[in-house]
């Protein structure tokens, strides 16, 4: 079951999870083409593996390569390390039938141990993840962007919260909720919504929010299962030769100031 | 420019758009493996051709063969007939910078004239998309499913309407929306919010809209541009060796069953 290995993974591990979103303006520039951008996700993992607990690809960044992305993806996932989690960021959802094929493919094919899936089609477009019931479901509630503002706010309560509210009743022990750290007030809500699910945080670092907050607030110091997201905080540490070293210290980094703040 | 394009088809080719959402299960037995998913449509594509202005690819059905799936939709691609647009059902979305590779996947390495995204995300991940100003964005707004009940009316205005209200004003002209043909009576609603903005419906068929409604109603008649989804009405039309005639004897009535409730 992927939270109780979350939870114990989070005892022994910790909570960062490597964002793999690789960009390749912002690599060393030795990393030429496909190849390259599969060298440097592969020799990321390598580097912070000692710090992390989970690693979140994100697919469009693997998509945009065409099904030759989709290939390295899968060579990706054989260097992921022992008792590590490797998390599919996808943002799907369609009607019933259609989400158990994207299911299918982020599950069984490119061996998600958990998924982040989009809610706006309800809860027939998730349950075909949800069903999937030794894997984990991250359903967007509030994301990191300032888009969320545009529609996760509307209503009363806000959508966001309604998204959790009705959703922590389906009766699946298998999801969490996606909760953007830049938005520091509402992770206490959420916290308090959503029972003791897990988060998945992403929006520490290179968006703003605040690591304290995310841990104390959204992880409640420790107490429940989550994941803190970090990316470009440690992909791109450096661009000078030590980038390597320079990923792995932030990755330690990262962690130390995460056990930190975790409650004694 | 995408919107001039499907205009233009609309009054020449019709409104029919064929739904390429393979089903191994439900086609004739000889279709075996990834290589008879990928023979069916192309021949669905050519049984259908006369009388289609649209062909729709749901990303789901071909990635649940991973990489395979996707060279697949390339070649695929090769097939789509001249004079016939070529949409990506990949209901995708994600902040900005993510977003962008998306688009670039879909537009770029697939090709897509047009595809379909979805608002959860709000403005900034749904710009990336509409920045490619000569492709077409249908945006999810009401979508055919049960589940739709679950979040798209909340709020007042509703969800979807809201979606619809505040994505106009955004000011890019290659914007339309999804609008589901089996809720009747919100089709009205949609269409007068929208202003001239062309509907994607899908919902007819095997899943219970009417036929009439989404021409009369969500075409306005034929007077706006827009396509009408249909799937499973012609892939399975046939189970027997007529399979083919069967599909192309479906196709022709859909088409003349839009062409005879457009106003003269």
């Amino acid at each position: 079951m992927f939270i109780e290995k979350l939870s114990r993974l989070n005892h022994t591990k910790g909570y960062l999870c490597l964002g793999l979103d690789p960009v390749q303006e912002l690599m060393p520039t030795h990393y030429r083409g496909i190849k390259g951008v599969e060298t440097f996700c592969i020799e990321m993992i390598q580097a912070s593996a000692p710090y992390i607990c989970a690693i979140k690809a994100n697919l469009a960044y693997f998509e945009q390569f065409g099904a030759d992305g989709i290939f390295m993806l899968e060579r990706i996932k054989a260097h992921i390390p022992e008792n590590t989690l490797w998390i599919l960021d996808a943002k799907r959802g369609d009607i019933g039938n259609t989400s158990e094929r994207y299911a299918k493919a982020l599950f069984n094919i490119l061996q998600a141990d958990a998924v982040t899936v989009n809610p706006y089609l309800g809860k027939d477009s998730v349950e075909p993840f949800l069903n999937h019931s030794e894997k984990g479901v991250f359903l967007l509630a509030l994301t990191s962007n300032q888009g969320a503002y545009d529609f996760q706010f509307h209503g009363n309560p806000p959508l966001w919260q309604q998204v959790i509210l009705q959703s922590k009743n389906w009766g699946h022990s298998n999801l969490g909720y996606v909760i953007g750290a830049t938005k520091t007030e509402e992770l206490k809500i959420a916290r308090a919504l959503a029972d003791e699910k897990p988060f998945l945080i992403p929006g520490i670092g290179a968006q703003g929010g605040s690591l304290e907050h995310a841990v104390r607030d959204g992880l409640q110091g420790g107490k429940v299962a989550g994941l803190i997201n970090v990316a470009r905080g440690i992909l791109y540490a450096s661009v000078e030769t030590d980038y390597l070293t320079a990923a792995a210290k932030a990755a330690k980094q990262w962690y130390d100031e995460i056990q930190s703040y975790l409650e004694k």
